[in-house]
């Protein structure tokens, strides 16, 4: 393995300084470093490497290293969706569930992988694909979540969601969430969704402000197909993929959401979900002596 | 398949009088029933057949038929674990999650599985362990939840949890409850938990009245197995296994819960999970007509 | 009391109809109908009154009569906060909070007003404004709630929340709902928010999706200004008033919102409060005979 | 101002040594000193004062000091309740709601109090009898809560309420919690509860793990009287108040719930109620300079 890409978070000065030092200690190491052309900010740290786009990196690379939070690992592995190659997240401050390498081992974990050393876990995708009669009018990844939901007005909208061929309700509220297990601890925590370890296939609908209080959270198979039908919109609504917006959506319109393809990351031994759960979640606890 | 037994909901003279058409229904059919021997009640109809115990029941049927609710089914299926002989629940009522079966498809439904034509769906069970230092107090098996909760005091109760090898958090409240996909829609789903469809395979960890805010229900992969730690509790605190108390602990005693075997139901292709749910749970809708 | 004003809900030729009937009763016994000129619709069934906007109608009448749902009512009731005319509602389906009088019931019910019977019950509105530095942009009332929320972007927006002159929090999330008694079974339930009986005098607080899951639900008593100062909006935030928008706002604009005038609802003695809350929620009840 | 009772958190040692040096220094100002005679384990820090029962103390002394956290104050305020003596409460850790002084302003605070520098915030408390037929079996006064809970065994009580001479609903349920503003923020909290200002006149009705997902909480005027009737319980129930048990109900027993006398707290100016909680919830916020 001798082809590293590398991307950091946008707009932080640190982190080109580390993507430096980085370069310069892949380059001593035989590799050959391509970096995420949009890093402009990035160029007075003046490394000598391939630039190129992220989209098109998952080609051309072995391994993906990304210097920041989840939010920026979330953002460039949009782009590595099904390529199997791997990526590894440092985190430049509080561990992350995706990030969960700190910035002080990033130099003995990413020496460990060039050594062969390299196990990798899989985090699924969401598909989603918005439907006016028979034409397919736009599709997309979501690695954290689906949200379909009233746009800048302040009025309700309804919508029907089938599993399958199973018809499950009609619903009116601000919106619905369907979130990967990735997604659980993002947006859908905030809405009274569980927690999902990212083990578990499964899919959480979780509803935004529903007008009838029996809608709750609902963990759906993660190979189950997923179809909202937008019934009641008094204007538009939205359909976000991780926080952005795929399209406005029309009364009638389908939005078809199903299991996508994974993606890869480090997978290192010591590095626990739990222990980032606790820390995040300022939940108690000292491990006690156990016998 | 001619070997049936049947078990009904206690206290229920309905129920009593349907056993009586069901069994001379079934012996017409050369089949040879067995009913559960706790039925005393049920003398009256004077029915001519092989009364058993209900936990010896598995070796000697092909099939269990149980006419009641959720909750005679639960009552029954612990007896059933792991043993691979399949269970129909004929419900009397409302239909159930469990026993969704109505009662006026009860012969059709029997006369295709005595036909041959017979699909089976599995759900797990939790098993239950109370450790005390090296020794072990009590277990048993629970199809829907498994509780940790303090008792007849009004004083919170503090204990640890670990999954697998990794502890998880401290934490002081009423109880945890740990619920199976079935179970997810009954006690846990008061407490604020998710509703789980059956086919994931996954444990809900669902905090009672917890202390700190931040304590939210989490999906645990159902192979993992789930320690908890009693670390305070000022007089006792119960072992609930469906709601039967399994025994009380003391302060450092250890609750270690795994996915147990499982149990078969009669699936039947035309009862849907969903069409339950939005029926127990008042949740709008027709279908509309889709395009 | 011979001075009436009619609203009725829009686009119902039921509620114009039933309109059409109530000013010739009321005609017949020589009251003066005024009626609001929005009503276009209803000109068909040709009643010869008064023709007012809603807005100069608590100047003229001694009576508002609304016939439609409690949205009808809210709608009236913002042009007759501080103006002491009380208001009755008829409701055409089911009771609602504010229009507890049954269609059959309205003749019987107009009739005790015109003679004199009436007591009323007071319901307190809010009073928003808009701050930029020192300019005020925009202030208006709300009988149910006053609503800061991310507009079209799907991202968080952050704020900070003083009660009278006492820090609060900084939150980030979707938004806040301040909600009075009358607006806790409205957007405010939806969101998690406590049912808050109508006599008490609070201001209900109630985060939407907050990113810190300990932000809960807050009572806040009801003559405490509250401020919330917006400090990060990745694009422009709203503020509706009962579900209308009356400005976006940038980052930095304060919204002051305080206790406003009340409105005068016809109090009718064996009209419950809980009686509507039951229905309404499906809570289960029948009351059995009591000792 | 010259009689001071003191009373402070049982089993502390540093508690103990902190009344000593406060009884040293009250008397060193011609104060005489009540001690809590039931601080058999301060004996030793040999303190020559009037050792009185904490329930006879409301007579004999015009403030009382209490040396502890909220519990400890809660516990020796349900002897003040309707007695109009002030109670000052000094906290020896983080600040409580009720504890709002830091041990380091002690001296300082008590100084202002015995200068005739004092005001008093008023708490209101609960009443709760327990009524089997025409016969009153027990009551009680509660700072904080009154609590109707299964008991022991693992299932669900069902219970009707009415407020005033309306019926509410029937709930079945684990139970149901009925809190002061000062409760508020306790167990009720735990159970999905909303923070209540003290100022706000209102008792928070907060359903415990509700069968029924519509139960929610609801806030009744504290002068309306709360009547629960047991109308289900497999087994016996408890009501306990401040999470100390009253007794044991059967089925058709009533528990009877009204607003009870108050207990005065010595008001400080800058002691805040909000910056309690979001030190408690750990709310984010450092206040900005404001403009």
């Amino acid at each position: 393995m001798n082809r590293i890409g590398i991307t950091v978070k946008p707009h932080d000065k640190r982190a080109c300084q580390l993507m430096c030092d980085l370069h310069r200690w892949l380059t001593e190491r035989q590799c050959t470093v391509y970096i995420d052309e949009h890093l402009e900010h990035c160029i007075g740290c003046a490394v000598v490497g391939e630039w190129v786009p992220l989209r098109q990196m998952s080609d051309q690379v072995e391994l993906l290293i990304v210097l920041g939070g989840d939010g920026t690992l979330l953002h460039a592995a949009r782009h590595f969706i099904g390529s199997n190659t791997p990526i590894l997240g440092i985190n430049l401050g509080r561990l992350g569930f995706l990030t969960d390498t700190p910035i002080g081992s990033m130099f003995e974990v990413v020496e460990e992988i060039l050594a062969g050393h390299l196990k990798t876990k899989h985090y699924f995708s969401l598909h989603a694909e918005v439907w006016r009669g028979e034409q397919l009018l736009a599709e997309g990844p979501a690695m954290n979540d689906v949200v379909l939901e009233r746009s800048a007005h302040p009025r309700m909208i309804g919508f029907e969601m089938a599993v399958g061929d199973q018809f499950v309700f009609r619903m009116r509220g601000d919106g619905l969430i369907l979130a990967t297990p990735a997604g659980s601890t993002a947006y859908a925590l905030s809405a009274g969704g569980p927690i999902v370890h990212p083990q578990i296939q499964a899919i959480s609908v979780v509803p935004v402000c529903p007008h009838t209080l029996s809608n709750r959270p609902i963990l759906v198979p993660a190979d189950d197909v997923i179809q909202l039908r937008l019934v009641e919109s008094p204007l538009e609504a939205s359909v976000n993929l991780d926080g952005v917006e795929l399209m406005k959506l029309q009364e009638g319109d389908r939005l078809v959401i199903r299991k996508g393809e994974s993606i890869s990351l480090v997978y290192l031994p010591d590095r626990h979900y739990f222990e980032v759960l606790r820390s995040k979640l300022h939940w108690a606890g000292q491990l006690e002596t156990r016998q």
